[in-house]
């Protein structure tokens, strides 16, 4: 492969001007007719930025619809953004497309994208689009804001902070199995409604941007729950200096993973270590915990006590119903 | 392909730690251990961001160093950083490696990025790895400050100004012949050090940063030369809703280049609409010309006037020693 500029000159600025300036609303963005964007930070505001992305085969199937790629990219941003308890400011998209790559995915993938940015009022601001002999990868670089000095971090937890989750936990890695068409996850016996809650949550994440603003003010550490409850709980631990002690049994499940639980306790690990639910994990004093559930809850959040913190070295123990740790052959997943 | 995650939990927080944490020495960048990087902007002033990068085989070769694809994606960014009048501030990275890359790879890309962090005072503040099936590809999000409303537009020329360019242009453009080996380009007759001149310019960039304050104070316009001069500068007239008038014989030329021009005057094209050129490209009134040029040639770049702008519509027109207006076959390259 020979890195040959090719010569259709005006086909890349065609496809953005086609597909992505309709999403360049905010007047930064200039109508991504410059080499740059350009904001005026709030007064009094620190920026929080943040980048993730997906590969198509690797964080997403290559027929998953374009349209809640889109939305998955972004939404993985946000719930970061949210975590850390910032608002979104807009983002940055790189995208590299393969040459054999339907217009049309670009179409669904900008509608989606449009979508979100409109929904979470978080436009574009800018990108870089190329053409890649690989597959499908999307970067999104987000940008948040939130008054100087407030951001919520993974080192705040103290010994005697509750730990406590938003929603639901394993409903993604569960969806997951299911997408995979895995032997054991056909034996679920799950119900057409239940089985597309699991798909659901795993195809389009619904980050917690409503407790952001709560978060700051009562939290005193927070992540969101990307890689697996077990492996991020352990990095918040680690960065904190302390450890906890989470009860399996108080972990918040849905409807579906609870019935898939009932008839094959073994997905507990998937649960409970399986990613993507993007969830929010966080620590808080036993004072502020009445304020933060309740303000929570009036936004529509549900909020779960899981356990608490304790004194140690970084270790996130989970106990199971006979007061047992539960050991895990992998504490979090990783693409490495 | 299936995007069933991996089980090497800590594999990747391993590299990030290893290799690119050293290099995150901005306090915002929280040593790469939490969620997102979080910065202070300097108040009063606005925020410039772009994105660009480089993917293997398609901007640079699979056997090109990998620090100088570190610093070459780096540098592209900090060159529209410069262009806009804007002063570095950090950078985000996302990076793509192939399972199979040796691990000297990325310590080699870690090492001439750092380099360049701490040459351009451009600090690593948060990033993201992950593991492709395809090529390596790396994505930088650059970031920069500059006074409020001060952006140096592409939208800002007028009838009457002055066309302006930076060092010498389509060096880099030679160079990629070069390294592409092609038979034209081996009988260009070049002795080593002319030879050496075209590639170095090709394989790393110089970014202008050093004129992003003198380009605030006196351009009306300006870009930076990435896809070639001919295109670059039809996008700027389009932008302003102006024309220019190029004499091809001022635009400046190194030695190399205007060697290989007396053997083979049909490497004009390539000068021209070559790209990879990373100076930069400015308009500006007569009245504030001599303060521009012997400010810049204070800090050492090289000005060259090389036309001027006209009432028009978005016409770069470039005119050959006889008067004659060239015709491009390709304007402008680009990877579509």
């Amino acid at each position: 492969v020979s890195p040959q500029r090719q010569l259709r000159g005006s086909a890349e600025d065609r496809l953005i001007a086609r597909y992505f300036g309709p999403l360049a609303k905010h007047p930064g963005a200039l109508g991504l007719a410059d080499d740059a964007a350009t904001i005026t930070p709030p007064p009094g505001c620190d920026l929080v930025l943040k980048t993730d992305g997906v590969i198509s085969g690797v964080h997403f199937f290559p027929d998953d619809p374009a349209d809640l790629v889109a939305k998955k990219a972004l939404r993985m941003n946000l719930s970061d953004l949210a975590a850390k308890g910032a608002k979104p400011l807009g983002f940055l998209l790189a995208i590299a497309l393969p040459k054999d790559l339907a217009e049309v995915w670009l179409a669904d993938f900008a509608r989606g994208l449009g979508e979100d940015a409109e929904y979470y009022d978080c436009p574009l601001l800018g990108g870089d689009t190329d053409r890649t002999p690989g597959p499908t990868a999307v970067s999104i670089m987000a940008f948040g804001t939130l008054p100087h000095g407030t951001m919520v971090r993974r080192n705040g937890a103290k010994a005697g902070d509750r730990v406590i989750v938003t929603g639901t936990i394993g409903d993604a890695a569960l969806g997951l199995r299911l997408r995979q068409g895995s032997a054991a996850a056909n034996n679920w016996g799950l119900g057409e409604r239940l089985r597309d809650n699991l798909l659901d949550r795993y195809l389009l994440p619904q980050p917690r941007n409503e407790v952001a603003e709560i978060l700051r003010g009562y939290a005193s550490a927070a992540m969101d729950v990307s890689d697996g409850l077990v492996g991020d709980l352990s990095k918040l631990c680690h960065a904190s200096k302390v450890s906890a002690d989470i009860e399996c049994q108080r972990v918040p499940l849905s409807e579906a993973a609870r019935k898939v639980l009932t008839g094959d306790p073994g997905v507990m690990e998937t649960i409970l270590t399986g990613g993507d639910d993007y969830e929010i994990i966080a620590t808080v004093t036993p004072a502020k915990q009445r304020a933060l559930t309740t303000a929570a809850q009036a936004v529509g959040v549900p909020i779960t006590e899981i356990g608490e913190v304790t004194a140690g070295d970084g270790d996130a123990r989970f106990i199971g119903a006979q007061g047992n740790p539960l050991a895990f052959a992998r504490p979090s997943f990783s693409h490495f």
